[in-house]
């Protein structure tokens, strides 16, 4: 059988007796420890390995929020409480996380383009920046403020004619359900100003999951010159710019990893030449997947391993119920494969072409097609990586019955 | 713009005061009942139809067992308990759901390629049928029988060697992580009769969601020839024979019922024709979607109604949280509209093309993409229909914090 590659493994795991190893815990361990499979585990060092070469590679000025929707589990949001300088929510429920953790909202703000009047109440008592992506948003957020006592923290979420190019998801350029078309942004932000908002600035989203850092250098540029531009036309100061996030991980067979270190020279250049009606702004960008993606694996164990017609499945108690972009049925359009292993035979040599697939009675339910590993049985745990964002809460965990996976931070 | 069609609005739906309306309840009153959007309404009178549909048309002798999977809302699950033969369920936590509602577990049969020895256990326990997927499986099963002292019931499923051609998903043919290579099936049947098994009989599934009646014809008389020709390699009369389903529903534009008739028609010829060794098996279909789809409409909130860029949005508190499939992103290729109004202006003359959203942070989540409607705006219910099967559970609920919908049986 035609051997189909995997993605490839992140950075920074181990093996120890034989076994993947996670914050020097083994595959095993960590099961035990956990009481059950499938299993998130998500990685406090790796976590803090980003935030350092980020730090280290970004201009002081550039603030870093994390952007909650890409794991919401509590026990990495009290984690990033401690590393980051803001939070970005997508809801209501999102808020009552970051509330829950002792997160203080003016370090939030929450975008989204369908936000209900019972979340911008809920956003507004609380002090969070809304990212308003319409008029008529904007517009009801002022009246609940009114009728609160309390004036809402207003940003504008900008829909720019630009997006970052080769993005995994398109966010901005043409017609968009998110965002202020920029040509309308100055009179609505000079209407929320003049109705008694507190103006907390722009948001600019370009895209997601981009692994160019040309792409990324020049969305910057632009979001940088439109932010200037849009400041000038609105006529007072930008408090702040969320300049957006997108910087991609590497999931799949010839995915190479962005060039940070380039990313970070460039923005240095871009802020130093940058207009100077930016120069009191306060400057993030968002990031998600980039904070936590690689700090993931999820942990599944083999149920069965079966041949059909000459072909061996391992089937794992895992699957796209906790994985569904891994199985390639969350807006794919070719599947490939994730990095996937056996992480009970870490360092076992592949002898084997094999189908890694879930328990769901769906041919859907795929984790890795004809795969070259070490030959595995009943028993073994199967890893899949780059499982920290867009895992657990992106997947439909009662599919059929099997309920969500356990989740741990170590 | 373009227009883009959207799919057929099942029979059955009514107009009530200008509005669509579901069991004598229109919209409106349904979501003021429930107190929030996005709900799903699930409706008896549809069910109750499709299944005497299929009594009329169906010859006696074949039972019809219900996919939980499909839809496992309690209330769902009891209303079937009056109206068909068997369930079949694709993990314990599904079995669960029958023992909350009552439903005597002889009438149940678990298949599903990943089951766990705890699932096993649960149900032979229970005296559930096992649809064993393969010969470890079946060993595991014997195993746990032998240890509670319970000799487990089981049936095969087996992998055939064709499948319902032009099916939505292909579940027979070929290398498959499903049930046992028809070859295989005989030896293993022995083993397990032998072995104190109490026999059950065959399980063949070969695809699901066609909507030819010739494909779905074809494929019952192979099956019935398989499970003739099994039967006589295994040499014991055959208990029961579970046909599968394949039956689909009209999603999309251009997509027409299946001829159920003309399906009923063909399998009284084919079971008068079959082989005498099947004359005393008692025979089953198995249908979820078929039963339940189209009897459920989700409806969810127009919460912003704007234009970017000459294009008008309407957005929605719903979304793919809900409704993964109808957003194109569920093991869909080119995205097509789903059947989709305006469920407020139901007997509105359609004046406007837009762009129905979901309240989600990303691109991904579009309900209907330049569809013809009627001028709606914020307060305005949509109705997604053919939204009875797959859509709550089969949807990542989690994703963004917007938290599951609500769900009636009216």
């Amino acid at each position: 059988m035609k051997i189909k590659p995997v993605g490839p493994i992140p950075a920074g795991y181990d093996v120890l007796n034989g076994e993947l190893a996670i914050g020097g815990q083994t595959a095993s361990e960590l099961v035990r420890a956990a009481g059950k499979t499938p299993l998130f585990v998500y990685s406090r060092a790796h976590i803090d390995r980003r935030i350092a070469e980020l730090r280290a590679a970004l201009p002081a000025r550039v603030g870093i929020n994390y952007a909650v929707k890409a794991n919401p589990h509590p026990d990495v949001i009290a984690h990033f409480a401690g590393l980051v300088d803001g939070f970005d929510i997508a809801s209501s429920g999102e808020l009552a996380k970051l509330q829950a953790a002792g997160i203080d909202p003016a370090r939030v703000s929450f975008a989204g383009p369908g936000k209900r009047d019972d979340e911008l109440e809920a956003a507004i008592a609380a002090g969070v920046t809304l990212n308003c992506e319409s008029a008529g948003e904007a517009a009801r957020a002022l009246s609940i403020g009114q009728r609160l006592g309390t004036p809402p923290r207003i940003a504008i979420r900008v829909n720019p004619d630009f997006e970052i190019k080769g993005s995994g998801m398109k966010m901005g350029g043409g017609a968009k359900q998110f965002g202020v078309d920029q040509e309308l942004v100055p009179e609505l932000a000079r209407k929320v100003i003049d109705e008694g908002a507190v103006w907390r600035g722009l948001h600019i989203f370009t895209g997601s999951q981009a692994l160019s850092a040309d792409a990324i250098i020049e969305a910057q540029g632009n979001v940088l010159n439109l932010a200037a531009q849009l400041t000038q036309e609105i006529g007072v100061p930008l408090p702040k710019l969320n300049m957006g996030g997108g910087f991609g991980i590497p999931y799949f067979p010839g995915d190479e990893a962005l060039d940070l270190a380039r990313v970070g020279e460039a923005l240095h250049g871009l802020i130093d030449a940058a207009s100077p009606v930016l120069a009191d702004a306060e400057l993030c960008i968002e990031l998600g997947r980039y904070l936590v993606g690689e700090a993931g694996v999820y942990l599944c164990r083999v149920i069965d391993r079966k041949v059909s017609h000459g072909v061996t499945f391992l089937v794992t108690d895992g699957g796209l119920h906790h994985q569904l972009a891994a199985s390639g049925n969350f807006g794919t359009v070719v599947r490939r494969n994730y990095p996937v292993a056996i992480a009970t035979r870490y360092d076992g040599e592949a002898d084997q072409v094999v189908n890694v697939v879930g328990c769901l009675c769906t041919p859907l339910d795929r984790l890795a097609d004809q795969a070259w590993m070490p030959t595995a049985d009943v028993g073994d745990i199967v890893a899949v990586f780059c499982a920290g964002a867009y895992g657990a809460t992106a997947s439909p965990a009662d599919f059929l019955g099997h309920g969500a996976a356990a989740e741990v931070l170590v």
